[in-house]
């Protein structure tokens, strides 16, 4: 049988780290990740290219668009591609690239681990394995293989800081798991993808999460006005609570939708769908023309705005966008 | 056996409402909720007492204040207290009332539900149930009641938006759990209070949170600085990562810093503790004089940082105040 051709792009991250006199900075080549997993060259064909060096906090849009770019260089070329990178935000770099890469062919796989490589308990070696053997599998599509598990990539959340089960498939099952069957995947729950690929990598990064907390004064609205954000994502409390007593956030909403600016409303609860429509609150909110993130997570909802608003600025459109689930983000 | 004196103060949310033509609203007494209670008067004498009538969306820092004021009047008529609550807001409240009521000598235990009581599959007779045993208990403390379980009021977080089990107890063991046996204490978890109960309801609710995404732009903490906030608080990375390339947070905070505004690193990950010496991200950040929130919830973290600012402005104390466990809301 012929070995799978795969591609590991590294970016950095824990993984790759060494200690320095500043902390852990990152560090190792993919040719020396490679060189470290167990089986890897005995039953894949592997080729290997550095294309970042960064902790994951400085993975910024730019990286996002730079990563893209080169998988979409690769695509053709071989079975599966592996990109290593760094946990901290490896959520909303699965997430983007679900956007940017629709109807991939080949599996598109992000792995990384807490603990790094050279550590005498990593977990790298396991992590990486998971992210090869799912990058044979020949399932298209953008995932994250981490601690036994292949998650869809727009459904991944960072929910541990220091625990190898650190992350979780929020509101979706898990596309994989790896037991003693090997890797068992669940077809059911594959994105529904045909065409050709289309890289859109076109970002606008203007956006704003805010993150709701009891009496927010509503003049910080006012202040990201004045600054000229495209595009607000509100984490609001429960299934999409905000409060209009004394500080009213709900007018004050309206200030952008009113001139075109889009305001999508999710939940800061991590698990679960928000709805509107059910409280008062929620209701009055919906009337002043937000959009709704339903069971999408932080992580979609931020980076599927700023690829929205990356192809356009007609708020009808953001809205027509968010209503359509592209790569199994959103349950419609 | 003497009936224990219990006392439900009644603030509105979920548990209390009625349908409305603009979506669920808070419409329900406690005298009406208390006679839906199974074995309520036959094994406890209650005294109702509405105080509020607000979905929790509305319940902000002057809530809290007057939620607290009602406690520390009462608590010593009562064997124990339960507040009925709406669940969006419910971590925030259970969180500054620890705060503000230290070394209560009764359970004050707060509560509510998914489904209205009027709901035929409600949630909201069980709650209370466990709500007012909790209260009889006589162990004192802040609590909150749901699905079976006790959760030490500082250690909350709303994690579903409508399933029944909403809340969960994080990086801290549950104090308690109802099953055949009855309500189960683990005595082991408690807080260590004693002394005296005090009312410290001064807060200062200049606080902003800022949950950060990729490539936020610096120019928000200039801004943050114009509007005279007090205090902030940063949902980082993983351990606590901030990006400084290209967009350098890290030296946008020391300009909090040297001004004595305290800046607050959390994570944005739900479970396990933050740390900011691990990465060479975290430990720029804490050269430039940042206070760690360790293992805090976001909810705890928050409302401490208000808590604290009532008493001081002073950074040194401030950190002092971020260094002392008064509660069990942090693992020092």
């Amino acid at each position: 049988m012929n070995k799978k051709k795969i591609l590991l792009l590294a970016t950095g991250g824990t993984i790759a780290s060494m200690e320095s006199e500043e902390g852990l900075i990152p560090g190792l080549d993919a040719e020396y990740l490679c060189r470290h997993i167990t089986g890897a060259s005995e039953n894949y064909d592997i080729t290997t290219k550095d294309i970042l060096h960064l902790d994951s906090s400085n993975i910024q849009p730019e990286e996002w668009t730079f990563i893209a770019k080169n998988v979409y260089e690769a695509y053709k070329k071989y079975d599966g591609i592996v990109i290593t990178h760094g946990t901290d935000t490896m959520a909303y770099t699965t997430s983007i690239l679900s956007f940017m890469l629709q109807n991939l062919s080949i599996p598109v796989v992000v792995t990384g681990s807490q603990l790094p490589l050279t550590h005498p308990l990593t977990d790298a070696i396991d992590n990486l394995r998971y992210a090869f053997a799912m990058a044979a599998s020949g399932v298209p599509g953008i995932f994250l293989a981490f601690n036994r598990k292949i998650i869809l990539g727009c459904r991944a959340v960072k929910v541990r800081t220091t625990g190898f089960d650190a992350f979780e498939s929020v509101n979706y099952p898990y596309v994989g798991t790896i037991d003693s069957n090997g890797l068992n995947i669940n077809h059911k729950v594959l994105p529904n993808w045909d065409g050709d690929c289309t890289l859109t990598d076109t970002l606008c990064s203007d956006v704003f999460l805010i993150k709701l907390t009891p009496g927010l004064d509503p003049k910080i609205f006012d202040m990201l006005l004045q600054l000229n954000y495209k595009g607000i994502i509100i984490e609001a409390f429960g299934a999409g609570g905000l409060h209009y007593i004394r500080r009213d956030l709900i007018s004050k909403l309206e200030k952008f939708t009113q001139k075109g600016i889009p305001v999508v409303v999710s939940s800061q609860c991590l698990y679960e769908r928000s709805d509107l429509s059910i409280y008062q609150t929620g209701k009055m909110a919906l009337k002043r023309g937000v959009i709704q993130a339903y069971d999408m997570t932080t992580e979609a909802a931020v980076t599927k705005l700023m690829w929205a608003l990356g192809q356009t600025l007609d708020a009808e459109k953001i809205i027509k966008i968010f209503g359509t689930n592209y790569a199994g983000e959103i349950t419609i």
